[in-house]
């Protein structure tokens, strides 16, 4: 199997002006088609330090991927140097010109006399066309080394990666590596790593436990010939870990709790509600993230003050007075609130102290109550996150609300 | 001036499990400090690989800074190599195990034995302590050439990084780099850039553009001796930007266009209500981010449907039928109907199509209505981004609803 390195050109990345995200794709991708991908670096827009970058690299690599530095102007120098160091001369392509052109055209603009460089590439490569852009990236090889070049801006690199890339690499990839993310709720890492102490040791698939954000999930990574024997490979160890977290799942290969619940809903044939203090309208963000959301989704409230909880949502004057915004009997009374001003099917409220700073009361930062309202009743969730991190925990609070309204959904007593 | 090079230590970071940030923060703060950063790289946990990288950054660099691999398990060797490469022996620093058996007791827990590796350190390094885990960091020399080692948490390693690594490096440093960035909103990186177009050719400090998510930024940066000597030079500079760009600048120095828009809130004594269509709550998601926004925000209507814009907001049920929800009319009711709900000074509306599909009508994606209302009238922009992007289209929306707000709140007839 070749080896395989990654190189991101631009002084924007050494000045951290800019956060390498194409380097996590692109590692991420290698490792999923079965490269081992030894070294990743950053190196500035400088025709001897990027030659100097290239010549080490190759020295331990096989294929170089280098992204960034196709631009039109004169400090874009990634395609130059790359063909200094494989000896290759840049004659004109004049389909990615004509391709550069009909992009200006469209847009009712003139190509600039400088974008014309970019249409300048090595006679004998494999030209990636750019369906997001002007520059077209390219793979060479020479010696049996290959360079592939690529756009530095992600929403033209990560298209032209899939469309371009993977066919050039397939042919030297004799294994692929498919993950499945089994994400869960409710559970800490520990315990739930302690649940599937034996399966962490398995070979292949390998299964290896992450926390992040205030959710635990388990990785299970297979190596095979191909992705349907991946899958096989998989399965019975999914099914397994299924068997044991049971309702702490809430998706395999989901990105986020937001489409569980979504999907959900969607299955239930039912509307949600929300009304926020503290989380000041990131639940109905998050859920609104999802396209298609407005099928289950169509009213929030943001009720940051007691003068809107009390006249919006219909919370007592007195309860607010006497416990305080941020007290279970608040948290029930908003989702009934938003219940009844919505028709929703199940509402979710949430009051809180984020931090920096408590209210009033002096309750500790990182306590919220988060209440659920439906036509069984109303239940309330004490959280104490102990952070004073105000987007940790307006992030979890949120998260532990779209939790509630999911274990509500997959009881057996609201259908 | 000394150099300076980041080496990201983790077979995670390799893998693309994770987003290198830690290597983004560095980059900035060691700029900020004066340090030339040529090259940062990444390196798995393997012993061998380590040392080559090592080997090769003291070849070009005077300082290294590792991040990552000082955990108590097996595979956590970066202290290690760094010893064996500077031929240091490991000792047990005493005040580390005390610090750690603490950490630990104050939890209620007993430290594990495996930790006590994390207190073995070489015996003439600088320590730094570690007030948000258990692993020491330290700075070491040998032969004029500098190692410092951080932990990988994010919140282990910026906080070590400001306390211990800063002063460690103080003394290399004998010029400082400060930014100062200029925000604008309203006007494209172009057209920005040609306003200012001779500052751009300026030297000390330098002046350059960028643009991100639909704004545009100008950065000044000066070298000097210190740091009241760099903003003296870029005083003028500011200055000179500030009187071409006028309204277009919401702000030097801040982070986002919300933070100007809670500070001109506090400062006119003003309340804002928010009614959402497509942008799901992320306009108060993005007011509450900023502490103390409770004082000027109270109010946010989510409302995804129509008829939730009709029962709670008031718009028209015969507008909604014949302008459909896109629309000027409907934008303009719903940011009357929540001022007048909410009681506040200033309410903002929108209503737009997100994507990827479009609503019944086929009105364009990417195409909104904002509308604004307030004591003196009511008032509306059409958008249209052309992108078929849902998060960038939602964001781009919800930061044109704000900057209508600042805009209004910067006028001088509404005191």
């Amino acid at each position: 199997m070749k080896t395989c390195e990654i190189i991101s050109v631009g002084t924007e990345l050494l000045l951290g002006d800019i956060l390498n995200t194409d380097a996590q794709f692109l590692a991420q991708e290698l490792a999923r088609l079965g490269f081992s991908v030894m070294h990743q670096s950053v190196v500035g827009d400088n025709h001897d330090r990027l030659l100097a970058s290239l010549n080490h690299a190759a020295q331990r690599s096989d294929i170089i991927i280098l992204s960034g530095g196709l631009g039109p102007t004169p400090d874009d120098i990634t395609k130059e140097v790359a063909c200094e160091f494989f000896s290759k001369e840049l004659v004109l392509h004049k389909e990615s010109l004509e391709r550069m052109t009909k992009y200006f055209t469209n847009k009712g603009l003139e190509m600039p006399e400088s974008n014309k460089k970019q249409a300048m590439l090595p006679a004998d490569c494999v030209v990636f066309e750019n369906n997001n852009g002007t520059a077209p990236g390219l793979g060479m090889e020479k010696d049996g080394k290959h360079i592939l070049l690529l756009p530095g801006p992600p929403r033209e690199l990560k298209p032209m990666f899939f469309e371009s890339a993977v066919p050039y690499l397939k042919r030297f990839s004799d294994k692929i590596i498919i993950s499945h993310n089994v994400r869960t709720f409710g559970i800490g890492e520990s315990a739930m790593s302690q649940l599937v102490e034996d399966l962490l040791e398995s070979e292949n698939p390998t299964v290896a436990p992450y926390a992040k954000d205030g959710e635990a999930l388990l990785r299970v990574t297979a190596m095979a010939d191909n992705e349907s024997e991946a899958d096989r490979l998989c399965a019975p160890v999914i099914e397994e870990i299924t068997n044991r977290l049971g309702d702490y799942i809430y998706g395999i290969d989901l990105t986020c709790i937001e489409e569980a619940v979504v999907a959900l809903l969607k299955e239930k044939g039912m509307k949600l509600a929300t009304a926020e203090s503290c989380t000041g309208g990131l639940i109905g963000k998050r859920i609104t993230n999802i396209s298609g959301a407005s099928s289950v989704f169509d009213c929030g409230i943001i009720s940051y003050s007691n003068e809107i909880k009390h006249k919006i949502l219909g919370v007592s004057e007195d309860d607010l007075k006497k416990y305080g915004a941020v007290s279970e009997q608040v948290a029930k009374q908003m989702a009934q609130g938003v219940l009844k001003l919505s028709g929703a099917d199940v509402a979710v409220s949430v009051t809180g102290i984020a931090g920096p700073n408590s209210d009033v009361t002096d309750k500790p930062v990182g306590l919220s109550y988060i209440g659920l309202a439906h036509k069984n009743g109303v239940e309330v969730k004490k959280l104490m996150t102990g952070r004073n991190d105000r987007d940790y925990n307006r992030y979890v609070n949120a998260s532990n609300a779209l939790n509630m309204v999911r274990m509500y959904l997959r009881g057996e007593n609201n259908g």
